[in-house]
């Protein structure tokens, strides 16, 4: 017999090609897991960027900055979600009601601000003046009114939540507080800020 | 020599299974390390999530939406760390001591609040009115108190953090702070919110 | 011919070898671009900690604790950025000016600190009493000044950040300003914020 025999080597050829294609499928498929798993992997951490709020103050100049930095988020793509609590749930009221409430009630909306247009500062206010100057110089320098920068916000997609224990503790009713705001608890807050990638108090 | 010689056949058949099992071993020890790293990759975001708030104020308003958050992360399985400076310490007080103070010291113990009890609302307390009319809200609608708040957040497993400068700078000592109540500083804070998935500030 | 020549032997290995070896390059290159992948994936969550911090409150209360963590995160190597706005930005003064404002801005201008060394404490003022016995009790317990803090976290890297619309609204002047500070927006603070592993408000 010839040694380098062609047909010897075809045979071997054959025969390695058999037996590893059986093993070839084998990988080939974990192969494919592994790439999958890989590609939702890599796929995670591109969620859209988040910002929620807590707003627990009434004053302009803690609003403001709240809305500014919303309306700044919204405008580059940012999920926004602002709750209002405690003394922040006069930021969404449309109007004071009184019909219907009891004394205590009706003395809380009597010294509460009925609307975001007539909130005032929470420093050098000097019973209104401070106020009224802060809101002029903000006119001068074309930065909207706060009830604009509100009505902006929701017109991005902010999304604005009225605390529902606040309400029933202040006996603010739905009537009172702009239509376009969903009402929560501190479940509904605790479920915004999980999955938010910035956290602010107001 | 027989090509056909079923014991040549036989031979590189042994052959081949041989050199193939020792590739086959070293693939399927690569698959392995492999599938535990991306075992490992997927579970990291499954860590518990996490509320780290720093609180530097002593009012009712302040301190009550802290606790009623805290108490809802617990509730949903959330790690809860308060870390209580300036102010805020005076949330963790159990009673006013003054012997042994300086005179500075004395003069900030009475100032202010002896325990959470006694603290008062950031706006329109008028001369405790305010405060107590909020506290009777809180009541008509079921709402804890804020002693109650606070012991059921330690039942729940939140962390109470007091911090140790503040502690020695208004010469508090750590017999008028609550038992329940870890000590720490800056680093303390920084490490618990490190890991925060919200970051809060009251 | 003999069975067992081994220069038969010899060839048939060779041959199963090299049959073998064309067979699993692929799976080697695979494996490689696995293993590339899986580095690049477990790297991805070891960038730097940072701490970002919206300040717009002026109060000594408030700026210190901002400055404190601030100090104390930069220490720990993470990256820190605090953004001045609305009163906030009187902690960054150098120094008022009067010459050239109007008089609103002149107004603005008499009513803030000039400088963090002038700024009182938001609680317990008491015409100033306050403010001075807390700055007392800071130094007896070896707590930097305020001022000293700030110039601390510039030092350690900290990059400070003055609101530029704020600065049009008050009228307040690059002038006035530390040398150290840099300018921006609200997109500026959304942009530091969004990278941030801890975002507070003060």
């Amino acid at each position: 017999m010839e040694f380098n025999d062609p047909k010897l080597k075809e045979y071997i050829d054959q025969l390695v090609d058999e037996k590893l294609s059986e093993k070839t499928k084998e990988f080939s498929a974990q192969f494919d897991t592994i790439q999958n798993t890989l590609a939702t992997l890599k796929a995670a951490p591109q969620t859209t960027e988040k910002v929620t709020m807590l707003v627990t103050s009434f004053e302009l100049d803690k609003i403001m900055p709240a809305f500014i930095i919303a309306n700044g988020a919204a405008s580059f793509g940012m999920d926004v979600t602002l709750f209002f609590t405690l003394w922040g749930i006069n930021a969404l009221k449309d109007k004071s009601v009184y019909s219907g409430k009891t004394i205590k009630e009706k003395l809380i909306t009597m010294m509460l601000p009925s609307t975001p247009q007539t909130t005032t500062i929470s420093r050098l206010n000097m019973l209104g003046v401070g106020t009224e100057m802060m809101k002029m110089m903000m006119k001068e320098n074309n930065i909207e009114t706060l009830p604009d920068l509100i009505d902006l916000s929701v017109e991005m997609g902010a999304k604005l939540i009225a605390c529902q224990m606040t309400m029933g503790m202040m006996g603010i009713t739905t009537e009172e507080i702009r239509k376009d705001v969903e009402f929560g608890g501190v479940a509904t807050y605790i479920e915004e800020a999980s999955d938010a990638t910035i956290t602010l108090t107001f």
